[in-house]
């Protein structure tokens, strides 16, 4: 058989298995090695592909595609540095348990380590921040190795999804001539039937333990839920009545996916942020168990209240086999998957309880959140804050709203309260890098109804590049970009307290005039000046569809200031709730 | 002893010993966790360190600047992805023997693999593309901890320029609060002598074994010396006499250092890309011996040609400990320093050798510069090899000419001639990569003189935030951009052939206005529409300084077509030579 058949049949069989095992969508990146896989996923009768050219750019926006979809998304690159440009996504998906199938191009073994252009050692080139790489063999003709290509396909999907998911890598070394026989098409008679059926249990406690816990939560009436990051609609409806079944108020943050969509929302507490701030309040907020779920909440306060409470029983609910408890205040680590785990537990319970305690929140919830609301009321400049609460006012049904790490997530965390529009709210928390951002927005705005992008102007200018996906692939999105000139987090932060080389190293003002690049990519930008503008552009935005830059100009000091004013409000009336007749 | 004074005391015991070894400049990416060290570097009195936001574009900004220094470039980032978005300079910086200190701030280790913020497995990061790796102590007071952290420091330095010259990581945890004592500076008192004094000896050939080569090589006549990538002014010093006395002319490629300067030029044969590419001459030009040195040369009709040579003894002369012959062309690995070898080599030689083969290679040399020549003045449009003629016309004393990969850099060897100009030429040859050219050139910059760098479309569009640096540093470049709006390279690969998904996957076009990007960057922008228009633009970027960037629009088709065209006429010219009466 010839070269050319060889290198065909084999990778074809590949491309096949992944679209067999659950794989629709490819970005590739131009290259040379690469070809022959470009070309035939290119050929393949129902993978998609997306172009993206800056290869950092290309995994990020696979990223956001394997998070809207919620299924993993196959990359290709070519050999050398582009491989390499792939690293702080595939990171971020490890962390983020996201799946995604990294496939990169190589030089065959003979022309490694001799100073061969464009080879690099791919040899585990990511270390420790992939779930599996595996180096693939050169093509070969035998059933045997045919059979290997293909099953080897089956277990990359499977394993980037496996609990926990994450990306996997397969290295491809490919010899020269790299053109693959298109016509006829090599996919025609191709099975689509996955190699291997692959079924794949869940862990769950034994009932006795479940007897146990439900036993101890029955006794506790002081109880918190608490729902950092976690993205599954199933978990959603599983732990709400859990809630009600416990008289546990849910600790909800914006990532949890619990603060917007057709839910009874009594249960969410969605103002924890504005009210832990006030260390006052520990004395009357002491719970005496904890059930948490899902990564560690964005929220500071939130995370060193836990971190104090000495006596509080913590249950970690994981299934995911990771140990995530910076605070180390977990006393239970229960490594069952979530939706069983609440599912069960609401069985066994008898019925919904009601407490002082449960009532004491909902209290406390409503009035922070009203403070909040009625200081943002009076702030007629621009404001961080007050851009969440204006945009969400705005937002359609089914929207997706991405929010960038820094202050914007922060300011989410905040204003963000639970609402009845159905949001999918979503960010990249793995390793909260400002990198990427755009372009992971962009890979959720693929197949979203109508995206948003809330983001601070040093993260918006990190992932410039990335807009390019948007001109090639008429992707809609209205991004908002919080522009404080520079890196608004650092004023916040004990380092603002050394004002030597403070501008210089930690402020970096760019100073940059980000409509022009917006006009590079066929974008349409505006700077609002006031809020009826605001509005007014958010309108115009979803209308006229494609990209859309609203760029919100504000002033990092005066930010500062206008938070910690809200932040001693708050702190006011909810002295004067403990001091009340509420107790 | 408190918490800041230890923080302060070990981080800047380590800082000043990193200047005590050498270290001029340091490249700072805003974090936090990097605080302590970065305050302490801009606090120290002889070190300089430039913001670069973008992590990618700043490990490639501190590549530029240790090419052009050859020196030493200390590299500062946050935790999390940060880190990871120095990977594609690092992956260069190791293939392409460059000096980098990569410092990178952790979590320590109780905030490790628990699921905090921002924190991922930094321990062996770079995995082998770094030369050495150092997961640093937590600072501490102890005389013993204080001397560790400074032996580190020289250690480093050393190490990072110890042949091959490469990158090396610390990782530094370091713990809340991040804050160093500035006052009074913890630099006062330090010892500006380094902790180790460091001396490195070259490896070299004992004199018997020089002695036979010596007299092997005086029995051959007809033998070539091939200069590939290397960047050394002694070893330019060095060969020359060497090439003289062996009366072996030099295949010098354009990063060889060798086409430019106050050198004699008669021994250069820099038209070897346009005669090699003739396979009939191979019966002519056959060299008994061939005396390789450097990073393999970028032309492809010479690593063919060399790879077609059966019989000839071919000489690997290679400082670096590595094994370059991607070719496996050759006979002899000669571990030596290369300046050493030529010089002792030409010591003991008697007298400049003059052979028929060494002007038959003069004279083809001139018969095929010529024809271009002749071809290249026939051009009236925009070409893509004219261009470098042209901007050699134009460009000053001392200057720099960074080079971009895929087709700048080739039509930088083909048509780039030896001239009398003082131009350092640089790209990056290790890994190839068309990612980081703009940052690196940038880098080049800081110090150059007189700057300028070539290159295509798709490589400035994957690299336009590294332009902010040459915006926050006011820095003075000339870019010319060549805008073929896509992958050019392609075009003259098999992969043309394939016309199904050509355009898509590897045409690639882009359509972006870049006017816009360089105007978002305060530089001056000029698309060209004739040579006229080409040489008055060069004229004004050089008086007007700052960020210039010219693009010059070309056609991929057209560009094909011109430079085949030419291949031809060279090939009749060399065949009507080899019938004529010369031989």
């Amino acid at each position: 058989m010839k070269h050319q058949e060889i290198l065909t049949n084999y990778l074809a069989g590949f491309i096949q298995e992944l679209s067999n095992s659950g794989v629709e969508d490819v970005v590739i990146s131009p290259g040379s090695r690469s070809t022959p896989l470009a070309l035939l996923i290119a050929d393949h009768p129902k993978l998609k592909y997306h172009i993206n050219i800056d290869e950092r750019s290309a995994a990020f926006f696979a990223l956001g595609i394997a998070k809207q979809t919620r299924k993993p998304v196959a990359l290709l690159c070519t050999s050398g540095t582009a491989a390499a440009n792939y690293f702080p996504a595939i990171v971020e998906a490890k962390l983020a348990r996201v799946p995604l199938i990294v496939l990169t191009a190589d030089r065959p073994h003979e022309l490694r380590d001799i100073g061969a252009p464009q080879a690099i050692d791919q040899i585990h080139l990511y270390g420790k921040h992939v779930k599996w790489f595996v180096e693939m063999a050169l093509p070969e003709q035998e059933k045997e190795m045919i059979d290997y290509v293909r099953t080897t396909a089956t277990r990359a999907v499977h394993f980037s999804m496996q609990a926990p998911a994450g990306p996997v890598h397969l290295n491809f070394p490919i010899r020269e001539p790299l053109i693959p026989i298109l016509e006829p098409s090599a996919f025609t008679n191709m099975d689509s039937q996955p190699a291997v059926a692959v079924l794949q249990g869940q862990a769950f406690l034994p009932s006795r333990e479940m007897e146990k816990i439900c036993d101890r939560l029955q006794n506790i009436e002081k109880g918190l839920i608490v729902c950092g990051v976690i993205d599954d609609p199933k978990f959603v409806a599983a732990v709400l009545p859990l809630s009600e079944a416990l008289g546990y108020p849910i600790i909800a943050d914006p990532l949890s996916q619990l603060r917007s969509g057709h839910i009874s929302d009594n249960m969410i507490i969605d103002s924890y942020d504005a009210i832990l701030k006030d260390l006052q309040t520990d004395q009357q907020l002491m719970p005496d168990v904890i059930i948490r779920f899902g990564g560690m909440p964005v929220s500071k306060p939130l995370t060193k209240y836990m971190k104090r409470l000495q006596h509080t029983e913590h249950y970690i609910i994981e299934e995911g086999n990771e140990w995530r408890d910076p605070i180390k205040a977990g006393t239970h680590m229960i490594y069952s998957n979530e939706v069983m785990f609440c599912s069960d537990l609401t069985d066994r319970l008898k019925e919904k309880r009601m407490s002082r305690w449960l009532e004491m929140w909902q209290e406390l919830n409503q009035i922070a959140r009203e403070t909040v609301m009625h200081e943002i009321n009076d702030i007629q400049e621009l404001d961080e804050g007050k851009v969440v609460i204006e945009l969400l006012k705005k937002m359609p049904e089914n929207s997706h709203l991405f929010v960038g790490n820094s202050m914007p997530i922060r300011d989410v965390d905040t204003f963000f309260h639970a609402n009845h529009s159905n949001i999918r709210v979503l960010a990249n928390r793995g390793a909260n890098g400002i990198d990427g951002v755009v372009s992971t927005a962009l890979g959720v705005s693929l197949y979203g109804e109508s995206s948003f992008l809330l983001i601070g102007d040093l993260s918006f200018f990190h992932d410039l590049n990335g807009l390019l996906a948007a001109k090639m692939h008429q992707l809609n999105i209205t991004i908002i970009v919080i522009n404080n000139n520079g890196g608004g987090i650092f004023s916040f932060l004990p380092q603002t307290s050394e004002p030597k080389h403070f501008e210089a190293l930690f402020g970096t003002p760019t100073d940059l005039e980000f409509s022009n690049a917006v006009e590079m990519y066929n974008g349409n930008y505006k700077k609002v000046e006031s809020w009826n503008d605001f509005h007014r552009s958010i309108e115009e935005a979803i209308e006229r569809k494609g990209l859309n830059v609203i760029e919100v100009p504000t002033n990092r000091e005066k930010n500062v200031e206008v938070h910690r004013k809200m932040w001693t409000q708050v702190s006011t009336e909810i002295e004067r709730y403990f001091q009340g007749s509420h107790l």
